[in-house]
């Protein structure tokens, strides 16, 4: 039996996942999810029935994780020290993980479906307006390569996949910071190595379909 | 100078910050941020203008971390050992805390705004249904005592704030799971020295007001 198993869906945020996995050199073996049929074992691992949800099978019991920021975080460390922040980097990665998964997701997510926050409740939204949150990330990754600075980590799986959705999607703007910051992660042999199999597992499907 | 220089308002997401500081028994300095003049440090340290925002005053550089999950995370990874998760809990540890600022905050938000996610689009909503991501975190704290099982860590500093506010504020629904994982949170010391404090600075404004 491979480390962990990974449920997944090669149209989905499980695409994040499986970069981190590759980023980690994990040992992995993939259960594609269905939607219209979601297997037993995901539901008693993740009462979501959501897609990506990881199992570690180690220390004699099984680990789940959910929410693909957390997935990156618990590969980072338990699998790959080298992606992992040093002391010197643990606010620029905890802060560019939570940013992204809280504030970012909101705003995007909120803007996608046309949300608009009334005014004067911008506390209670914790992203206040979708333009604030855009200029924060942008601010955030100005004047350096990556997430914790000058070296790739794995916050930058999680941060750079809403950056590289963002703009193949166009839920985020267009700015040079963006796309340099972007191309730099597409350049990454695990980032490629990982697309590949989704997008054969795509083309696979559309065939099929 | 203080290890930590802390941007609050008593009335704010702040006094989870603040309850994580105790528990790590953080040497900190507390600036409060007046919503109508926020002083510059905070905008320079925060573009988005948020609190709590945390400086930690270390190794020669000031770093800022922003977002509550992420300053719990990084106090239980710089300053509060005992209160980090083992290998063992750091599947549940990353997850909860996760989950808590990505799918609960945005379904307890979109439930307050009255924003329903339209059928169809539960994918891109990530948290899908306020009711399954409540049933989820009921899921998640039932047969347990903390976040990570039978010991509490700083995932529960979050997650446990999240559960003792929606409680208070009725944004999450009286259930027994709920009630009393507060009630074991609420009879922590750290949890009543902060308390006291964020009280005591609210009834002084109140007073002046």
């Amino acid at each position: 039996m491979a480390d962990y198993t990974f449920f997944t869906n090669p149209m989905s945020r499980g695409q994040i996942a499986r970069w981190a996995l590759h980023e980690a050199g994990a040992d992995y073996e993939t259960e594609l999810v269905d939607w219209t049929a979601k297997p037993q074992a995901l539901l008693d691992a993740n009462p979501m029935g959501k897609v990506p949800t990881l199992i570690h099978h180690h220390g004699g019991h099984d680990h789940v994780i959910t929410e693909c920021a957390a997935i990156c975080a618990y590969l980072a460390a338990m699998a790959a020290p080298d992606l992992a922040p040093t002391p010197e980097e643990c606010a620029d990665y905890y802060r560019g993980l939570f940013f992204g998964a809280g504030p970012l997701e909101q705003a995007i997510v909120a803007h996608a479906m046309g949300w608009e926050v009334p005014e004067g409740k911008e506390g209670m939204a914790g992203f206040g307006t979708y333009d604030r949150t855009v200029d924060t990330l942008e601010k955030l990754l100005s004047g350096r390569d990556y997430v914790c600075g000058e070296r790739f980590t794995m916050a930058d799986v999680y941060v750079g996949s809403q950056v590289d959705w963002g703009l193949q999607f166009k839920s985020l703007p267009e700015r040079d910071v963006f796309q340099s910051y972007a191309e730099r992660l597409r350049s990454r042999d695990a980032y490629k190595a990982a697309k590949s199999v989704d997008m054969a597992l795509i083309e696979q499907a559309q065939a099929a379909g």
